[in-house]
């Protein structure tokens, strides 16, 4: 028999302990061996059971024929494991509804909803020796593509049906559409909360970050990795729950929830593991009471996210919206502008596009509150950087290497983070956010008109810092909501808010409060202004404070409640002494981490919003964070 | 004679009252043409200054030689005259020394403080006829510098140690660094207040403005006035005290201010300016609770500070240190090091320099405070950026192009000033830290034993933001501090403490309060991250944030209380619950800024720092606050 060390080494494969075990009909079981022993085993792991009200990980040994039990503790449980024990326990009588629920790492859910390689292929991938390299574990999921290194010609290759892995050193803003036409994201630099594995988590796309064995030769269009050799074109499979890139293609399979809920192709009796996901949910919203909500900017993302039992969308980000196919040129035209009527002329063009964007949004989410965010990025994010790129751009758009040249110049930042972005655009441009505003309501209006949807919009103002931007921006906002009302002859209710995302915007909520109707923190951004730390530099030496022990966590994954999370106290506090009605959510990445979640239900907000895939997750974070508050454990 | 609404516009030059204001012989005086009236006069503006115990501005006529008095009010007074006037006052017994002090702005200090043309030199452009035209004085002191109209091209010249003297129609906010790079500055437009006025004012540059007669041509790079023509490149001197504007260069000298106290080429009973200065100083010393410091990183800076009545220094930046001469190249050495070992190696090289650099500013300081902060700024601003530079300095360094410009590349940052910097470094790199404190605590020692001097040495870790990184560069130098005192035999006073520069520095004060002796907000970077908005990239929405009054003030020129301020009284608060004798400090740039300092005052910090220049100012300032505290205005 195989003897502790041996198996925790994995030098010997243990041995099934009963028949539902047996991985072949080779193997022989405890129970067919030793069926006496086997029942007293049987036996004394109940009584163990019942007593710890846990599963336990006996340790036992049998000497000639007589059970010895060694030892015992609380089973250490790993996916789905876990959760249909913890389903099966109240099932019995064992625990109740509440116990099963503080039983669960949130995170574990994740199991029940990403898809999985076939677990025989990886296998076999692994036996011959196609697993080259292991990242960061950036996006769960498993899927396989052809190897494209240029975000531009992932689209091309994904029209005609190919799948494909976009492999990049690592992502900037301007890859975005080609991010999410792939099916999966691979980048050798990056840590979890680098701009791709934001991204990937936001899109819900298999990604593997930081996976510093690939030598990426763009030039060549190959890379190299532990002295096998990939070109363009070559399939592999990357591993988004374990961060393991394989050669190859490998069969995967969606979770059966998402089957269920989502695809179809199951019927929930059919599937076990729906089952303990719909249980779990079903106790999970019984709980909690903050609500939760989705961050989507598109019509699927949003589907995906009601199915999984989103409230609302908390962020709809409308400068991914900027990208698409021809709106970059649009949207190039309007930086260009030279004054405020062609920039007019320009962002004319982009209306009906965002107007469409919004209806088809808006058609999903029906009656749910819809929080859109005006446009936030620097605008030289929307511009060409390579001379060979400003030469072509220019060529296309009929103006003159040199001026665009000088428009990309003069647009640089030395601080792009800390730059003319956010509210600070629409305050130098009125134009841009009031053809948003107009795009908002008139797609509104005809969705109420034409198909009877009283649709619900909040219109959020970024990067607020003072009052007085606040002010200036919802005056926009007002009047074009009265001028498209009076032209539709239809009104909507729509809310103006803010994000809250710089300290000073926390420090003064009491006053932005007076114009905000709810706030919602930007907690990226304000960990790092908090911080003083970019999120895009902090590699160079996060790694020795986390060896240090400066840093017991990175803040970026998890919210630093006592600097970042006083600010949100102190803003919550002060916006509602003001406004008692004031509604406080959350949509920064923090908004999906299980202990983020608590603290947010800890200081009283109304919601917190995350991307679709981690709505479970937050559910049970929030009813988790209920419970304790109840003094139940 | 010249009747009221003529001399306002300029048309009729008044004549003199008496023979005092004569300019000339020709001039005939009202003492002289009429001394009954005169004597009439007189005696009715002393009743009327004595009245209302201020200058009067006294509107009178003369019919048929009986004198009218129309109307009388408070004088505008400006620069010299207004001091003269509230120190007279004073010997006079018309006011207290309080009231003489609350009278004036602070700023007009500045009047005492600037340099000033030679006169000769002044004497004979005049006779030559140069002085050409005469604008609003702005910006006291005097100046001369090559013409140059675009702010971009102010850097380029100077950088190359060229004096510029930038010529606009008027300023704006994207001109801020041209205008910080140039000598002086001169408009065509503007008022007092006008945007180059107030810069010039806050940055302590000589400006002219408002200097009508100045037709300037941008296309053709040229200015006319009064029918001269002045072409790029060409040489003007300005007198921002007088508003004239002079071709070609003068020499210029310092104030009597300084004649007296810093040159010694003038007795204090030979200077009536310097007498007026030494009585106000007087006056404030005995009446302010806040201390003043300085922000100097040389010897001849901190003797100057001593002159004008520094207390200590508050900021010696050490960065400065190593870009000097051959320093910058033991410095790239450091940089580009594969370990620790060759790092160290590197860095011994600059230890012996950086301690000589800490003896001679501890000879000047001698017992007062000396807070040295450790390395601040990204190591990349160490490295040369363009290609060319990068092939010159690999060649020097005996390294290969690529693995320079590959060190550069590695060390780019997105947004540096949230970067690799401030104690980041010292955490990084802790043989950074470890030197710098082996060189101020041999220089300590040294002098000490050498000279006999009791030097207090204050280290100051930057950017701390977790008391953790603050307790790592703690360790290394309270154990710099042991090994070198055992070795000399001697020991030194010093503390170890913290800028408070970032919100969470101020957010979690309790905690750092534990590990630090003193705290120094450094409130560039504080206002920088509290805003969310870069000090480099604020000229590109600043002018559309002034216009539309979104914000009141430039928050980088005036301390905004309201935000910065109230983490500031936060980190006060928490940070002396926790250790009651914590000492606390400014040595941001507000630390010279008039209202900035009553700011300071007001919540009890100790001292605050600021240029040499504008000590007296902040002297001045303090002085008012603790007035206006006792309620006496």
């Amino acid at each position: 028999n195989a003897q502790g060390e041996d198996v925790v080494a994995g030098i010997r494969t243990p041995q099934p302990i009963n028949r539902r075990q047996k991985a072949s009909p080779q193997e022989v079981s405890l129970e067919e061996a030793m069926p006496e022993v086997y029942k007293e085993l049987e036996h004394y792991c109940k009584v163990l059971e019942r007593h710890f009200r846990d599963m336990q990980d006996v340790e036992f040994t049998i000497q000639r024929g007589k059970l010895f039990i060694l030892q015992t503790r609380s089973g250490k449980r790993t996916g789905l494991a876990a959760l249909r024990i913890a389903v099966d326990m109240v099932t019995e009588g064992l625990i109740d509804e509440e116990e099963a629920l503080m039983r669960i790492e949130p995170e574990q859910l994740n199991q029940l909803l990403r898809p999985v390689f076939d677990p025989e292929e990886k296998e076999k991938a692994r036996k011959e020796g196609r697993v080259v390299a292991k990242g960061l574990p950036a996006g769960p999921g498993a899927t396989s593509g052809h190897v494209v290194f240029f975000p531009s010609e992932v689209e091309e290759r994904t029209a005609k049906g190919e799948e494909v892995i976009l492999v990049r050193v690592e992502t900037s803003p301007e890859d975005i559409r080609g991010m999410s036409a792939a099916q999966g994201i691979l980048t050798a630099r990056g840590g979890m909360t680098s701009h791709a594995a934001l991204v990937a988590r936001q899109m819900g796309k298999v990604c593997v970050v930081g996976c510093e064995a690939l030598r990426i030769d763009y030039k060549n269009r190959h890379l190299e990795v532990n002295g096998r050799l990939i070109r363009e074109g070559d399939y592999i499979s990357i591993d988004g729950s374990t961060g393991e890139v394989i050669l190859g293609k490998l069969k995967t399979r969606p979770s059966e929830v998402l089957e269920v809920l989502v695809e179809k192709r199951l019927k929930p009796e059919e599937s076990q593991s729906y089952q303990i996901y719909h249980k779990l949910m079903q106790w999970a919203d019984r709980k909690r009471k903050l609500r939760v909500r989705v961050n989507a900017d598109r019509p699927e993302q949003a589907s995906l996210a009601l199915a999984l039992g989103a409230e609302g969308i908390g962020l709809c980000r409308t400068e991914h919206m900027f990208f698409e196919g021809e709106r970059i040129y649009a949207m190039r035209e309007m930086i260009i502008a030279q004054d405020p009527e062609s920039r007019r002329e320009a962002l004319d063009k982009l209306l009906p596009m965002q107007r469409e964007d919004f209806k088809a949004i808006f058609r999903v989410m029906r009656d749910l509150p819809v929080t859109i965010r005006t446009l936030d990025p620097p605008l030289h994010e929307f511009l060409p950087h390579s001379d060979d790129e400003i030469a072509q751009v220019a060529e296309r758009m009929g103006i003159s290497f040199d001026e665009l040249k000088a428009k990309v110049e003069s647009l640089r930042e030395a601080n792009p983070m800390l730059g003319h972005r956010g509210c600070r655009l629409g305050i130098v441009y009125p134009e841009i956010t009031r053809m948003q505003a107009r795009a908002i309501f008139e797609a509104a209006c005809e969705v109420k008109l034409e198909e009877g949807i009283e649709v619900h919009p909040e219109i959020m103002i970024p990067l607020v810092g003072h009052v007085e931007e606040l002010r200036d921006q919802r005056r926009i906002v007002d009047e074009v909501a009265k001028e498209v009302f009076a032209r539709y002859g239809v009104e909507v209710p729509y809310k103006v808010g803010t994000m809250i995302e710089i300290p000073r915007g926390a420090l003064t909520a009491d006053e932005i409060a007076q114009q905000a109707e709810f706030f919602s923190f930007g907690t990226n951004d304000l960990t790092q202004t908090t911080y003083g730390i970019s999120r895009d530099d902090v590699g160079k030496f996060l790694r020795a404070y986390v060896e240090k022990g400066i840093w017991d966590f990175d803040p970026f994954v998890k919210l630093d409640t006592k600097g970042v999370g006083q600010l949100m106290m102190l803003a919550v506090e002060k916006g509602r002494e003001v406004r008692a009605d004031l509604k406080v959510g959350i949509c920064g990445e923090h908004g999906g981490e299980p202990s983020s979640v608590k603290f947010c239900h800890s200081i009283g907000l109304d919601y917190v919003s995350c991307s679709p895939l981690r709505i479970p997750i937050a559910k049970l974070a929030a009813a988790q964070a209920a419970i304790e508050e109840n003094g139940k454990k």
